[in-house]
């Protein structure tokens, strides 16, 4: 595709990766569901999730929630990454659109940045199944993310 | 406001409410949340949602992604209100703006139909605190679900 | 409905009226659509835009772009209400739904600040149909403006 | 990137070049705007947008609305490359970010399908500068377009 975006970033914080691991490690939701970090880099941050039957929808597949949450968080920690340091990121919003079931044996959320600024970050991050059978592309989201000087 | 969208749907199944009842309760991602229907009258359901550590981002406020999943399903379950029977709906997509954090004892989600369709009904949910002080807006979802037979 | 998300705001510019008009007045694209102010209040604007046969899809309905455009417009200019002196807005992000074919004589825009901000302001616009026949939504939007000093 | 979304795209409809260039050629916005088609290809479509100063907002820049235009219209089409004969697409919905202003000479709205289905096609879509300076990445899009039976 000549519409490939995704150039490479520098990190204005050279502790990036330790910073999104410890924000990451205080979000008690993603504990909760049972994500992991995949990967980090500059402007880009994959979340797995593992398939678990407690947070489905009516007819047993993941609930749209579930996913979203980790699309969330993996589009905050994308934007996290470029951030400078005493910053804390917040979603503004998004939009996600769901196009397939969130069946399978686990998730793998893949966010990265498409314009990083000095106050809001544009992240986009597409979901695939993982496990045995064929990755499927189950949602994709955009987003807006804020970037702000730490509360203390 | 002159712009008051709120007409009175007609249910075309009668049993609108056991229905709705039904499927929420198939929901093991609310259960894990805690959430319950609070309202549901054609074209509305609200849900409430208590606030809970450990569906927590990174500042100790709900997570974006459990405020996402009640108003996804107060969306999806105001959709169904006027589906026929042996119909399900899914989420096709969603767009929520986060307007302020999620601090509060509660939370209450509350979606509203403002256009029911054959196929795709297109639906609005405010998410409100509850609790002791001054309600506020927290987050505002616009959001098409799709109505389909249901998969046997 | 228990929604209601209509303060009243304050404005903090008491001139937000003339500031209002003659951002308008710049706007080329406003002028070519052949839009104009039909209401300004501190946190809403309403636009009134005629049929046009330049502007049309298809199948002789008005396109989604030119309905798309007043609406944030509208948005755009019921943020701007809000904002202080020397300050310009700008659309970060929105997002609308179709509720139904752009036919008729007119259509009017109608947007309201959500919540305002000091960076972003968040906004709903609703379109109709006007007319002769029933007033039709067909459309919804919902965004995020940023505003911004003056650049000179 | 590991998250490279575009598989080939078989069109179901050997005629899908035809059919796109005809219906475009009865809008008569994308006629008013200047616009025209650049690429197309099975689940992609390309349109060229000139700067023109009728079209812009308060600072001189194309309007948000005249981007969104295309970006409209690009995914549109590029959903109808792949739907059947005696068809025709409408949008349901979109959500667009601008991430940059809208300066330079002309525009490129690069669409392509995310995924296709009987009923509702997922697009994606890219608008970027063109001319004699740098490629700039100025908005994207995501929108849900509906595949029907032709209404005659």
């Amino acid at each position: 595709m000549s519409r490939d975006v995704s150039p490479v970033w520098k990190p204005r914080d050279p502790a990036y990766e330790a910073r999104v691991r410890e924000s990451f490690a205080r979000q008690s939701h993603m504990a909760t569901l049972g994500a992991s970090i995949a990967f980090i880099a500059p402007g880009e941050v994959h979340l797995a999730l593992p398939f678990a039957a407690q947070f489905c929808q009516q007819n047993g597949y993941l609930h749209a929630g579930a996913i979203t949450s980790v699309a969330d968080s993996a589009s905050g920690y994308a934007a996290y990454t470029l951030a400078p340091p005493d910053t804390d990121v917040l979603a503004v919003e998004f939009k996600i659109n769901l196009l397939a079931p969130a069946k399978g044996e686990g998730f793998l959320a893949c966010a990265q940045v498409l314009r990083p600024g000095r106050t809001l970050t544009i992240c986009r991050a597409d979901v695939f199944t993982t496990g045995t059978s064929e990755r499927v592309l189950i949602a994709t989201m955009l987003s807006t993310v804020i970037v702000r000087p730490v509360e203390r």
